[in-house]
């Protein structure tokens, strides 16, 4: 996988030389400098407060595991997991939003859905207490453990079996019609391989209930509409794919399983899994009580079960790959400038608007601001209150600082603002400075932001 | 608690005896009928999906634990937990959003931030391998499973800690000036009394860090914030309060503490916790380095530490209770009609508008009733598609559904609107019908909600 990975980058690279000198230029990339290209990506999350520093943090991020995330990588996944939400619930479909608990009584939760009640929540005085008791044997002991550990809840590695508990209640909610959905975002656990450490992942998940004789028309339906969503988003979309999965490696109750996949610099990860699944782990969760589960359409049928199931935490790393742009330009041949820019998709990226003052009356400046980022909350566009620095910074700096950051646009407040109303703006894509009416800039941001969504 | 609760009860009922006869009015409450009043809160809560069915899972949401919610409810937290993130992010104050694991490994996790450490995540496998070697003696036996015990990773039980070890990096961030904020919402575990079973909460946190002395008023302010923005979406504002925490029941590293209470029928119940907690558990996080933790202003002071902590599941249920009215009417004697309508706050209303067809011509209605949803979904208004409902029902059977499920508005598409445009717009609130042309539907709604938003 490396070996074409790396391939992919030298043709790349052989395409990137030919373009002139003295303009901003992709990097070109090698072996190595596939590694300085992640160092890189790493090192910029942490310094502009998308994951919070410390190795270990970091390395989960890698791992495309939830990490402790900084107040640009919060946003970003918040803003991801909005992007899904609507995608799913306003697609036009029947799908539900609910939500199940992350930890649930052992009893019910012994399903066939993969990897349940591996993970178990355990008091740690209980367990103490037992294993302080004198006079027990150590075969008693060891029963007295395992009594407890069977009463202690399992933690979810998946929301597909909480999506399945409810399905009875839910098929009431659509008067026992098919197709319907039922979508829901939350942290699952998963046993970490030897290290005794358990990993948290942020997932999402559509489990789609249809009848038997569509359910592989759904799953291309639901392939089509994902890479199409996680496309939407992609500074390069040729780096998002799908592929359908090989029949030995397909799932116990599956039948047909497809996979979409992102190009890391290291190699290709999954992103998102979507399964046909047959009705099997349904009829097991509702102990084979058929009548239940029988929609309106066929009588005798049992609805067949899609799952979409997507890692979020991997998606939101995609995006931040994906979206950083490494140009360099050659002045002389000493110096060279590299501009770090991370194009993150407009509507994804944290912060929408940077807010900043230039030469003047500093007092007056700053109430400008002050009344433009109350209009620019109030309108639910970010904003990044600049003016609050204090340490001076070149606007060079600033700039580079804000294109770190992935900041669609910088405006300047300066003297001109308190004389004519007219402010700068630079645009992170461009690069352009426009000069602006400061009653025109708030529609602007937000006719800017509303075009990309509707793209 | 509860007599006073009765007490209170007993005045108001006095009360409502004098409003005339044959006009919808408040039912009036005895002790007996508190219970009813409950029975039928969960009842309507379970009937128009807020919450799943089952015993334990209700049981769960009456004592303000996350339980497994239905759409309704989901949606109803959500907005909550929306409205939540922009009141302190949009408050002029310095507010972050940051996100920790809801797991840690144990070293970093023995903090005096209260009961963390107490629930671990066990992997069941390698427990019960250690509980199988035959060769072990009872007390190396005992040893093992302590070992694998601090190995394994313990759950949170609250917020705090994971702010106050984001304090370093964020201090960056705002240029080593306070005061700011960390926010974050997030599922925390609790260990159960006597159960053994644990439970889970939806707590928002707001951590402020501020100059020593000023931390008393910054209590006040976030006090008269959050009973503000409590009381902004009550149907009855009176039975949200605040209250001075007494000094025997103060925690260990507080000075001060207030309390936002709830008046459920049952009792008083906390749902949200100020503290002002000093810079003691900050310093022990920080194992004391002091140089880490100073600010720009005071040089050799440490932040105090204010902590606003709520319980958004207890919340939901305090929003559904409170805004539950149920209007007798007495027709004759012999007839007795009660209307129960969920008045939630058209912010926090799951759902905005439903969408029903009247007589006419069926595929043709049906088609203006999907034009209309997309309509409403593009301008994020939630919809209910009633229109898909083919079981027939009477339109006060439909009704008195939507008013149990809160909604908003009840359009009717019939005959009329294929003539002239015209559609017929009921209001939960009023239950005036009113009618409307077809283009004005989208910008009434739209500015319905939104002035109720800016109030």
């Amino acid at each position: 996988m490396f070996t074409r990975c790396v391939r992919n980058i030298l043709s790349r690279s052989a395409f990137t030389v030919t373009l002139k000198r003295h303009s901003w230029r992709r990097c070109s990339t090698s072996q190595t400098e596939t590694v300085d290209q992640v160092t890189t990506l790493l090192q910029l999350c942490v310094d502009r407060f998308f994951v919070s520093p410390g190795h270990a943090n970091v390395e989960l991020f890698q791992r495309g595991l939830c990490c402790s995330y900084g107040p640009l990588g919060m946003e970003l996944r918040r803003n991801l997991l909005d992007q899904w939400w609507h995608s799913v619930t306003r697609s036009g479909a029947q799908v539900f939003g609910i939500n199940t608990l992350s930890s649930s009584s052992s009893s019910s939760r012994e399903a066939p859905t993969g990897g349940q009640g591996q993970l178990r929540i355990v008091e740690c005085e209980q367990l103490k207490q037992r294993l302080g008791q004198k006079q027990l044997s150590k075969g008693r002991l060891a029963e007295e453990v395992h009594m407890l550990l069977q009463r202690s809840p399992s933690m979810r590695t998946n929301l597909l079996q909480g999506a399945l508990e409810q399905f009875v209640p839910s098929l009431e909610l659509v008067n026992r019609k098919l197709p319907f959905g039922l979508a829901e975002t939350g942290l699952c656990f998963q046993p970490a391989e030897g290290s005794g450490c358990s990993a948290e992942v942020t997932q999402t998940s559509l489990v789609w209930f249809c009848s038997p004789r569509t359910s592989s028309q759904w799953l291309d339906h639901w392939t089509r509409q994902r890479l199409k969503w996680w496309r939407k988003f992609a500074l390069s979309p040729s780096d998002f794919s799908s592929n359908e999965v090989q029949q030995e490696e397909l799932e116990q109750a599956a039948s047909r399983g497809v996979r979409i996949i992102y190009n890391f610099p290291w190699g290709q990860e999954v992103l998102e899994t979507l399964w046909s699944r047959g009705d099997a782990e349904l009829l097991h969760i509702h102990k084979g009580d058929r009548s239940k589960l029988q929609h309106q359409d066929g009588r005798r049928s049992i609805p067949h079960v899609v799952s979409v199931t997507a890692n979020m935490d991997r998606g939101a790393m995609a995006f931040l790959s994906n979206s950083l742009q490494q140009l360099k330009r050659e002045e002389s041949k000493k110096k060279l400038h590299q501009r770090k820019v991370l194009k993150l998709h407009p509507v994804l990226v944290p912060i929408k608007v940077a807010l900043n003052i230039g030469r003047g009356a500093t007092v007056e400046l700053r109430q400008i601001c002050e009344g433009l980022l109350q209009e620019f909350l109030e309108a639910k566009i970010s904003v990044w209150p600049g003016y609050l620095e204090t340490l001076p910074t070149s606007m060079e700096q600033l700039n580079a600082k804000y294109d770190e950051m992935g900041v669609l646009f910088t405006i300047i407040i300066g003297e001109n603002t308190l004389e004519s109303g007219l402010l700068q703006v630079r645009s992170r894509d461009t690069t352009i400075k426009e000069t602006m009416h400061i009653s025109e800039i708030k529609n602007f941001l937000f006719r800017y932001i509303s075009a990309a969504d509707n793209i």
